[in-house]
Order: structure tokens, then C-alpha cells, then sequence
């Protein structure tokens, strides 16, 4: 990340939930970014807008599916004409299910592809799109565990996974060369949400000795990836709790 | 692959092209097996059954889109129910395109999935379906660099390859136990085709001295791959010709 | 590999153990090869020669420090000048221990990468030399699943197995276009030993149903890589039985 | 990296050469540690201890062969009696060599795995003796390509990386449940030394514009590494300038 001056600068993140999303947005609200959060529904975006608000941050939310292609477009294109050009773009949504093989329906094969793939390679595109003529700019994509090892009954979700790992790569490839940060997380390890609370208490009760990921800290290494001097570039960043078994 | 005694059993090559699925075809033929295969156009597979047949195998081919879940039921169904008992599937189409990203339709993106990845999921499903009850069979998906390696402009081929690797592994975790072998291939080289031949033909001169693939020996690994008892059992299988710079 | 008319070749096989190594080189001595065995004991080679030599097979057994450099120089200019051309050398060395970081000597860290790395170096350059100026011949050097992940008391072992790969890498990549196969297997599970059936008895009672591996089957992969034509190539092979949980 | 108060904590670099070691460990000195360097002549440390000294930080030297148990050992002693608990271990010692297979001595062989595995064990070993009763502590191993890819001509140096790339996983498995960050690191493109500025000007000249790496970048990685929670650690981090190609 060079020195781009006074100018105003923003930051999207598409899937930008209560937890990891939220972290994320509010971390670069904090840095001066004109951030940007998406979810499908805009009404529930409307507690995190508060609190980076709250915070003297400046934070717009838009309702958008971030499976279709016109919204994206109309989203990048809003962003860029109305708000400020787009630095940093995080994409961040996910879909983890699990089912046997032969109760894997392919409507769920083909929707978590959409949601976590597909989507993926629309922010990804509209990102370069902008990007790639100034010459630089940050894109961050989420993984998983999920997205190095196939595991038993994860067809669909490692399917969409491994998927959007290959774009993390091919577009690095292609981008770095021309001065966009193309980086892929593999976050490995349960992550502190109130799904999990809610879900999985005991494995929530790690929380005490740190045995969950704290959104908070994988916002950090967001920031820190976006904040790299381009002669030192991180590709790939695993982030795991220090009890988690390494995959 | 244990013997079955002198019961009839089939073996169905999803994307029986004119090079590697048509030889694999015939290996599977020669061997006994009541040999099915599948193109979208049915006329093109004339051809190749009736090489199949001119060779004393038995060969049935069938128009069938791989990416409709209805026609892919249908395909298993029939063939269980008047054919024979599906020993062997072998998924085997591709969908080789490089765009850079930011010219890479949202179209371009779906449909080498659709082909590439989503088909492979309708015919390892079903294939689940029908051998896992029996305790047997066997299931192999072609792959490719791109299944490994997400270089420059293959942001949609490689993303489709990356996700039909992923499910390889997810299958094989989940189905080794219960008796199923499943496979993946890494092709990593040119393979002796009219296409290559066409388009590529410097890099088909190489095959006088053996710089390409030959299908038969493709077929050969196939077969080979088919053949191991099950207490050797290899899930991963690069080949490529001895020239080839490996990736 | 090309077809070699009527001389006589030779098959060498670093660390003839009762096993796998045995099995290996009772295989090659039955596709008619000059098959050379070793172990640091020559007495303890006996009872492998005299069952090839009964089954109509040409055996020799040498006691050869594989670690020392001299010795392994010695055995492949004897077996070149007194025996056959060297068509094809196995590497079989293992030396599978774990302990904990704190527990393990030096002399133990040390002692098992000279018997698993440094001597398949020695082995893998002496094959070069003779091979490279022919332009054929086959190298495997057989590994296992600590070549690919270092688990917890394994740094030792996966130390000398991670070099024996990077080794495998770097000369395919290096002879494979002199017309050299190099290859490597990944053997991932408990194989059909004495030492198995002593130590883990309720592993090896696994064998009645096929749970680890039976080391004719993995000369069966041996050969069949050794006899792939030059246009498809294996560079790395993993081998497991049906039941084991892929790493 | 949990606040360990005010109490004085040591931090090593193993191969604190004039480039990168030299720059982390300014970067740690800078940071309040008491800075510990070796080499293995002491009188070469000195500009290094000097400038250390002179941004007011603690500087000790040692010269130290970190081939040899005795000098490894003894110097973790005394730096544990004498100077501070060690709170970091950075092994920073590499051998890059390229030559063909054949033209590979055993001396070379060995020695490259001498200075860049077997030294990276005995002193991540000890950093396991010191650091495991206190439950904390981190110790990072610096990577190369040649860590994750057997390259030709690379037999000698890949054997070593990947030896001590299976030593961190190895460590990080066993350590990271006890409370020890182990982290590796993938430097994947030439670095500014003086090295690399008189062998490879045209390489070096990519410097002004950020096309090698600048060592306080590095160094400014293996902070940050150290300085991760402990529910949110990095096991493995690449670092490559915007214009190399990913290896």
C-alpha cells in the first residue's frame, strides 16, 4: 500500500455480517476509510452502520445480492461516482453445509457455489475492473479450512471453496503485475459469533483461553495485509486459534 | 477392484469425446465391460461405438446433457435398469478457456462450472447412489494443471477444476469406507487430439517423439487405476510426457 | 519405458527388506530383470535371493552401507560392470520414529536422515550418472505420508521423508527431460509386515479385510510405474488401503 | 503474544547476516527486546551490535557455530543465565546452491543440510526446552521457495527447506496446544543485499521500484508475527514483491 495522500478512498466489504464482515468494516472505517457493507438485506446492516458511525467513522450499506451481476455492477458503479474510488475489497461471504453425498441436492451444490464461488468472482472482477487502471488497490478473499482439503459430506461447501481459492491465485497472477494485492485467507478454526455461542456452547467456552477466533483479530490481519509494502506481498494467510488442530 | 464373478457390469464414460473419454471407452470395452457413453449430441458418439463394436465390445451411447439433474438420473436409471450393474464412471469433460479477468463473462464463469464442475457432481452423486449400496465400484474424475494451479486468465477453468478436485477428495473420504474408489487425475500436457493437431501443431510435431499424450495410455492409467485391490488403492494420478516442464 | 531388446538389465533395490523391498525386487526378477538387492547385512538377504533364485529369477545380494558413499559407488559400478545396465533403482529406505521436539537427540535427527535422505541422494546421483548418458532408466524413491505433513514427534522422520521428496522433485524436473523417470510414492497406511503384525496386532488383523496394504501390490505399482511409456508419466503415487483415513 | 509486563525478555536471530537477520533483529531491539545475534564469527556481528546500540537498543553477539549442539546449547544457557528469558527464536540461516544431480557432492549435500536443517532442529529444539515450561514463546523459521518446490539443480538446498519447513509444521503441532507460536516463513523473491546488488545488478535494479524485498519489510513480518494472539496465529506466511511471478 503506497501513499495515496489526502484524497478520500473506500473500502467494501460484500458480506459483511455481525461477526468477521463487521469486524472487518469497522477496522477500516477506523483507518479513515469511506466504508462500504453489503449484505442481502439492507435493514440488517443497519446496527454495524451505527457503531462505525458511532465511532466517527463514515459507513454506507446497500442492500445487494452479490450473486447478481447487475447488482455487483450497479454497486461497484455507485460506490465509484457517488462515494470515493474504491482501495479495498473484501470479499467475505460464506456457506458452510454438510450433508452425505447422496443428500447433497443440487440445488444446494449449485447455491452454495453461487453465494460463496460465483459471487465471489463478480466482486473480484468488478474490483480489477476498477482497479486495474489505476494500477492499484487491495482485494481480499475469505477461506477456509475448506478450501485446502475436501473433507467427508463438504461436496458443496469445499466445491465453492476450493473455487474461490483458484480465483485468489489466478488473479494474483494476472493483477499483481499490474499492482494490485490479490490475498486469500484460510481461517481455520471456529470464530467468536453468535451462531457459534448459540450452536456449539462447549466449543463457544474456548472463548476463556482464547481457543476461538476473535473477529477482531482477523480484522488486524486484514489491515496488515492491506497495509504491505508492495515489495512484500502476502498471497495466502492462514489463521488459526493456538489450541486448533492444524489441518 | 475385487472380481465380480461372470455377471455383466457397465462402465459409463460421462464425455466420451473423440480422444481420451473415447479410449477409455474402448480400454473398458475390450476388457467386458457393457460400455456406456455420453455426449450432448448422441450422432457424434456414432463414431466411436462403432469402433467399439467393429472391436467386439458391447457399446451403447446416449444424447445427454451432463448438467441436467434430470437427464443425469435418467442416464443411471437406465442403465441400471436395462443395461447392467455400473462398475466404472468416469467423468471426463472439460472446458478449457482463458480470459483475462476482466473480460471473463459472468456467462463464461457459469457455464465451464456448469460443465466442468456441477456435471461432475451429478454423475459422482449418482454414481454414489447406485455402487454404495453394493459396497463397490469404482469413480474417477479427469483433472488437470488447472486442478492444482490457478494461473493467470483461468480464473473460471481453473475454478471449475479446483471444485471437481475438491469433491474428488470429499467422495473418496467419505466413500473409501464403504468400498468405493474414488480418483483424480492430473493431465499435465498437451494430449494427441484433432484439436491440438489443429491448433497447436508445433506442439503435436512433439508427438514423434513421444512429447504428447497418447490417449491409449491415459486409458491404460484409467484401467490400471480400475484394476488395484483395495488395500492399494491411489486417489491422486498425475501423468504427463516426459518433456514437460511439471507445473 | 521404451523396449529394450534382448541384453540383459539390471533392477536395484536400496533396503531389500522382507517387505516392500523384497516384494519389489521378487517383482522386477520376474519380469526377467538382473535384480541386484541390498541391506546393510548382507546375510539377512538370503532368505529374499534363494526365493527369487527358486522362482527362476537372477538375484544378487550386496551388504551396502546405503549411508556411505563409497560403498554405494562401489555396488553401482560392480553391478554396471559385472552384472547388467542398471535399468531401474529403487530407493526403500525408511526409518520411522517419533518423539516428542525435546526428546530428540541429535544423534537420532541425524541418524535418520542419513538412512532416509542422504542415502536416497546417494542412490538417486549414482542412478543419474549411469543412466543419464543412456537416456533411460526408471528412479523411484518410496515415501510416505510424513513426506507430505509433519505431525507432532515426527520432526525427524518427516524431516529426511519431506528432503527424500524435494530430492524426487527436483531430479524429475531435471532428468525427466533427459528421458529419466524419477518418480515417488506416498505409501499411506501400515503395510503387511512382521513388525506390523508383532507391534500392532490389531492393526494387522485389518489384513483379513484387505486394511493395510500387502506388499505385492505395491511392487504391482512399482512395476507399473516402471513400465509407463515416456508420453504418460506418474511423478507421484499415493497408496493406501480403503479403509485408512486419507492424511 | 500475551503482555508479559515489564520484565526484560531476550529475542534470538540465528544467522543474523547484514541483510535480513540484521533487520530483524534491529526490529526486535527496536521493540525493547534484548537482542541476541550469532554468526558464526563473532567479529562480523559487530557493525550490526553497533547500530543497534546506537538506536538505544541491547545488543549482544555471539559467535557460534549453529551446526554444533555444544555451541547451540550452550548458548541458549547462557542467554537464559545470563541475559534474559528467551521470549523469541528466529532461525535465519540459509545455503542457496544450484547444481545438476551429478555434479551434487556429498560434501555439499551434506553440508547445506547441515547449516540450514540440522541447525534450524537444534535450535528449535532448544527454543522448545526453554520456552514449553513457560507456556509461550515464538520461534519462526524463514523459508524459501525452494521450501515448497524441489527445483532442478535444487536437490541439496530444497532438501534442507523442505527438512526445516517439516520441522515448523512439525513443532507447530506438537508446541502450538503448549502455548508456542511456530511459524514459517516462504521469502519468495530476491532480497536487497549486498549479495544480490554485485551478483545480480540487473535484479538489484528492480529495487527502485519495489520489485525486490526490503529486509525491514521482512522484518516487520516476523513482528507482526510474533505480536498475533494466540486465537489468531499464522503457521505459515509467503512474502513475494508485486512483480515476481508466484512460484
Amino acid at each position: 500500500m503506497a501513499d495515496r495522500g489526502t484524497e478520500k478512498r473506500s473500502a467494501l466489504v460484500v458480506g459483511a455480517g455481525d461477526a468477521t464482515g463487521g469486524a472487518i468494516a469497522r477496522r477500516f472505517a477506523r483507518e479513515g476509510y469511506v466504508t462500504v457493507c453489503t449484505r442481502r438485506e439492507a435493514a440488517s446492516l443497519e446496527p454495524l452502520l451505527e457503531r462505525i458511525r458511532a465511532d466517527g467513522g463514515e459507513a454506507h450499506g446497500f442492500g445487494s445480492d452479490a450473486r447478481v451481476e447487475e447488482d455487483v455492477v450497479n454497486l461497484f458503479n455507485t460506490i465509484e461516482e457517488k462515494l470515493a474510488p474504491l482501495e479495498v475489497v473484501v470479499f467475505n461471504i460464506g456457506a458452510n453445509v454438510n450433508f452425505p453425498i447422496r443428500e447433497t441436492t443440487s440445488r444446494v451444490y449449485r447455491k452454495v457455489w453461487e453465494m460463496a464461488a460465483f459471487a465471489g468472482f463478480l466482486a473480484g472482477r468488478e474490483a480489477a475492473r476498477v482497479m486495474a487502471p489505476r494500477g492499484h488497490g487491495t482485494i481480499i478473499f475469505t477461506g477456509a479450512t475448506a478450501s485446502i482439503r475436501g473433507g467427508s459430506g463438504f461436496s458443496a461447501f469445499s466445491g465453492a471453496k476450493f473455487a474461490l481459492r483458484s480465483l485468489a491465485q489466478s488473479m494474483a497472477r494476472e493483477l499483481g503485475p499490474q499492482g494490485i494485492h490479490v490475498a486469500h485467507t484460510i481461517i481455520d478454526g471456529a470464530i467468536d459469533t453468535e451462531w457459534i455461542a448459540k450452536n456449539f456452547p462447549q466449543r463457544h467456552a474456548l472463548k476463556s483461553q482464547d481457543g476461538i477466533l476473535n473477529p477482531e483479530h482477523i480484522a488486524d490481519a486484514y489491515w496488515m495485509l492491506h497495509s504491505q509494502p508492495r515489495d512484500a506481498w502476502t498471497h495466502e494467510l492462514d489463521l488459526r486459534p493456538w489450541m486448533e488442530k492444524m489441518a
